[in-house]
């Protein structure tokens, strides 16, 4: 840092100099230029952002890893906002559109050229998280008619306008259906005077109302590098890009895991979350939790007077009912994935019944085994006494940990299913819930086992 | 279905005919040609792909969604498999390459063509998991004297052989040093005569031993569709395309979500994965993570004599102890996401104590008060009697909660730090594990504050 660049910051009452910034970025990449922008009110960012060119403030603002971009996009002049807005791709600039209010809202969509208000427009009509709402208008097409070289013309002239250019759309001069996808790679490798669509094969495409993950799954499976979404006649309406599927599926994976977590999924990043929001996600499913957690109150209630005559049951509650909860989380995080990959589909649930049977039943014997040891070496090493029935209490953890461990791995498995069936998202099974469903089954599954293996000793 | 079809498929004794299978795969997409294969048996699938043509047998193959493609290349008659490892991408050959045990490995290396042997040595030396595994060596690269028509015809003339010709990497001719790069979007736009130099940016590059997860990050970031390994002098290895690299975030992310459920992350589908492949995935940390919860025995054998006098006490411990690990589970899956995205760095862990523990703090009063309206209304609606000090009783769970629900929250937002901090990956923190480590505590915070509140009454 040079003394001049020293001064000129404090200059400042608080070290802020949007001219300094926007100067410090003009050598930077874009995704570096956004990172220095989140680190700022969004104020002072807008501030920076006017003094940028057009282009790289487009650019910016075209990034999905900007922070607060709609504050910014209320905090710059209307005139300048919408000018942006226009520049911007067609799927970016709905978003931020979609999280202003108006008149800012209204009053920005007027500012706009036509082609971007009427593009902007229609991809506000889509829902969020589906294909219509993560689309980009700015495609490829020709007619069918046209040849390789026509079409490599086109492509020269439109080019920045585009925001792929590698995959090209064929449709029917008359109907305007799409008829056919030519990759750039096998353009430049055809015959310039060929007809176009000799080079075309039939397209993989999404309807605009699929589910962002299905979309991604699809470019994934088929390793596109786009896909165009069609409506129920066959126009193409426009397309998702490659990097717009990895977003969503980062996106998602970071959901998927606060949801196993269990909490509601938060789509701000930690530090810049209020406070009260924060507790707001994460306090409704505990809460949730703790008023279904309260039946194993119930539950204790029930076998009072059992745990009063043998105190030493007590002692392995907490050993036993977690064990089942970890081996319930266990398998509903291998059945969350399973499902959402595909590996496993809705009817196969008796199979993973029977794959969760025997593994249940040898994982449970496994801790029993251990459980017994336990108490084998501490009563005969002096460094706790069980009482004179001590070898019943360690068969009674024995054989309830082969049930609950049985039951946590069953149930956690049927979870994701069961959620699925009901029409929700199998990923929104999360550990805590299952080790809530298994604590309460879990103990009276350990009270039954000791009734029966110690009435007429112990109890 | 036709009748020919029928009989023809019930011919075989299994009803597997390789020709039939064959024939009807022909007009399918990749995507889910692999997938048929996927229901067969290795030597099965292999016996399809002898009857398939080679271009479709060699882009089946270069999908990593086929399992056991190591199998089903040690199936085939060994010139085949050679001769079909030779077409394939050299990142996927080494991968299966990898798998092999000699002699199968060094009869199948001695059957490739000069030039893939070469390519798969190469990227065999890397070790799994990093860029250098990962990248393909068929890239177009071309001199830094060569023109914009020199490079277009080139790429004519190696598209086939080339896994991706969007990205073209520009060497110097004396070094050949990479020395930028050139979308192929600029470059259809670019004058024919023009130098290549003039239409290069300097590319974004990795090293080869760069992780997987690193080099995934850094696509995203730039939205790249490709990126150039190099090694310290700056020659080009290979590049990792966009294609692999969603692979390897949809992969690491079902890898997160299983250890997070507490198991080790299991690399094959739900329904195929061995038996004993599977107890021994999650049985190892069952084991471990039972043997840590025994410390909660001792923790209840050391306040057994407090049990005694006031079984009361022992009702509320699972309801307790759950709301610790429920609240741990809930921010360690908040910190493993923010730590893998980013979004807080290891330095930043103070930040996050300082959000943690008002969070917690509110969150704990929040399940506080309804347990204390639980036990209100339990004693006064006669559901149950909690005895003479019942209201000390709801003091003791109220105040218990607040300070478990607390150390839960830190205690869970701390333990991915903890990891990264030891070298770790973060994502090894499971909401078994925090639960674990907040049982234990979660005991001895219930039964201090028990003793604090409740002696001289019920202690």
């Amino acid at each position: 840092m040079t003394d001049t660049h020293t001064a000129r910051n404090s200059a400042t009452n608080d070290g802020f100099n949007p001219a300094v910034i926007a100067a410090s970025l003009s050598d930077e990449y874009v995704a570096d230029k956004v990172d220095v922008l989140n680190k700022l009110e969004p104020e002072e960012a807008a501030a920076v952002l006017t003094l940028l060119p057009r282009e790289a403030a487009i650019e910016i603002l075209d990034k999905p890893e900007l922070y607060f971009s709609a504050e910014i996009i209320e905090a710059l002049p209307r005139a300048l906002a919408s000018h942006l807005l226009s520049g911007m791709s067609a799927d970016m600039a709905a978003d931020i559109i979609q999280q202003l209010e108006d008149p800012a809202r209204s009053e920005l969509m007027q500012g706009l050229d036509d082609v971007s208000r009427v593009a902007i427009s229609s991809l506000l009509a889509y829902p969020e998280n589906t294909a219509g709402a993560m689309m980009t208008t700015e495609f490829v097409s020709v007619p069918s008619n046209w040849t390789v070289d026509q079409t490599l013309e086109h492509i020269r002239h439109v080019e920045r306008t585009r925001e792929t250019i590698y995959a090209i759309y064929v449709r029917d001069p008359v109907t305007r259906r799409l008829v056919g996808a030519v990759s750039l790679r096998r353009l430049i490798s055809g015959e310039p005077s060929a007809n176009i669509l000799t080079l075309a094969v039939d397209p993989i495409t999404t309807l605009p109302l699929t589910d962002r993950e299905d979309v991604a799954r699809l470019i994934a499976r088929h390793d596109l590098l786009a896909v165009p979404v069609v409506d129920k006649m066959g126009h193409l309406l426009g397309i998702v890009t490659f990097d717009d599927v990895i977003d969503t599926i980062v996106e998602e994976s970071t959901e998927d895991v606060q949801k196993f977590g269990g909490m509601e999924a938060i789509d701000e990043p930690y530090l810049q979350i209020g406070f009260f929001e924060m507790i707001r996600k994460r306090g409704g499913w505990l809460c949730l939790l703790f008023l279904s957690e309260m039946l194993t109150a119930s539950a204790m209630q029930h076998f009072e007077s059992e745990l009063e005559k043998a105190i030493v049951l007590t002692l392995f509650i907490p050993l036993i009912m977690s064990s089942g909860g970890n081996s319930g989380s266990q398998a509903t995080s291998l059945l969350i994935r399973a499902l959402a990959l595909r590996d496993v589909k809705l009817g196969d649930w008796w199979r993973v019944v029977l794959r969760e049977l025997p593994t249940g039943i040898l994982l449970g014997a496994m801790l029993g085994l251990i459980g017994v040891i336990r108490i084998v070496v501490w009563q005969k090493f002096g460094f706790f006494d069980y009482g004179e029935h001590w070898i019943l209490v360690a068969l009674t953890v024995a054989t309830a940990l082969v049930g609950i461990v049985t039951f946590g791995s069953v149930a956690g498995a049927m979870l994701p299913f069961a959620l699925q069936k009901l029409g929700f998202d199998p990923a929104s099974a999360s550990a805590p819930f299952v080790a809530t469903l298994v604590d309460v089954t879990g103990l009276v599954i350990y009270f039954s086992v000791a009734l029966m293996i110690l009435r007429g000793t112990l109890l």
